[in-house]
């Protein structure tokens, strides 16, 4: 039977101020749920209203009722499964492959993306400025799509991180080079900006290679959106 | 002095019924709604609450009240400008460059982004299956950022329209050939497929060469969302 102040507990991780308090966050849908118990993360506490899902796992399994999962989760229609994390401390990082360094991006959904793409482009770690979306928040997660669980998102003062590595910054401008005249190292850091004002001009300052994604046709379109540009970046990171 | 019927005109035309039955669509920001004027697309009529915008514009301009932009917007915080616009006419097709064709799209978000991104790759036609989402539906539209008014979007029974085209029917699939491998012809047509399923069976069937974005990492990672995926696959086209 799940406690009163359980509900609350989950409930008020929907805002950021609780996890860091709390250290804790919310994954919804069993997918997702079960793919963060496969990983490095440490379930807190795990609620369903179908205990059937989980028969092979020894995780501490919470039956639920409808009602009280829907008191708990973030989504208008929950699924059948909640599963609250303890968050990730912050792990040693690996130099010898490319990083996805982002400057102040605002949007969750974005976010959520670019963990997806380095999922899928095999880049392990991703760091953020201190200004960045929390890839905690449900919409980042929700964007992810399990994502998360396998690959390593820190926080950090971005200009100092990237003032102390040895490594190449590429940043993504309007007036670089093109992409496609433009030799990836096999190994460096690929910086991304806000949604709005692109990279800060602090950030900007410690790019050593601009580069570009070229425009076609009438060349009157808005820029790319990050996190498409995010895709073309890190497919052209990889091209063999 | 906008009327109560206008301003219930205005309002329905959120719902793709409405838009239909008047052919008629509304956008939202001064940007956008500029952009629209400058194109193909007809004004029908221009609501704004600081007419000084148009002051260049020989356009019937409208001056509107706070409180009546806010009853015709579809926003939970309108702008100062919202413009209707008729629906383009189908036009001729220009088989002479690539074409994206969409099948059974259904996130307004997704083939928004692919509206932008035909934009910037400089792709004319955009061909939509009768069940993808409508391109005016306003989610489409904000997603799109202006782009519809540069991209010929239209829909048609894909079956049939890829059945009479001469060009190679290129798609995306898990199990194709790697694009780091695969030579693109200066035409063609690009079929990408819903958000779930993927490109429908009696689609398959007509795709020529069937391409994929190589995996890397621990290849666990959920399929790359279909409008990532679009830009990775526009930019391999594009490359020289």
């Amino acid at each position: 039977m799940v406690s009163k102040n359980q509900i609350k507990l989950v409930k008020s991780l929907q805002q950021k101020k609780y996890r860091n308090q709390h250290g804790l966050f919310v994954v919804e849908g069993v997918k997702t749920v079960r793919e963060l118990l496969d990983s490095e993360f440490k379930g807190y506490a795990i609620f369903t209203t179908d205990v059937s899902v989980f028969d092979d796992q020894d995780e501490a399994i919470e039956s639920v009722t409808e009602a009280e999962l829907r008191k708990m989760s973030g989504l208008t229609t929950p699924n059948t499964v909640l599963g609250v994390f303890e968050m990730a401390e912050a792990g040693i990082i690996d130099f010898s492959d490319w990083i996805l360094a982002v400057d102040d991006v605002r949007d969750p959904g974005n976010l959520g993306t670019m963990i997806r793409l380095c999922d899928w482009f095999g880049i392990e770690h991703l760091i953020c400025s201190e200004n960045t979306v929390d890839c905690y928040n449900p919409k980042t997660l929700q964007a992810s799509m399990g994502s998360i669980a396998r690959v390593q998102v820190g926080y950090t003062d971005l200009e100092d991180f990237l003032r102390k590595t040895g490594l190449p910054i590429f940043g993504a401008f309007m007036e670089g080079q093109t992409i496609y005249q433009t030799k990836m190292p096999e190994k460096g850091i690929l910086v991304v900006g806000n949604e709005s004002t692109g990279i800060s001009p602090e950030v900007q300052a410690l790019v050593s290679k601009k580069i570009c994604i070229p425009q076609f046709g009438k060349k009157t379109a808005e820029s790319l959106n990050v996190a498409t540009a995010t895709a073309i970046l890190l497919n052209e990171i990889r091209r063999i």
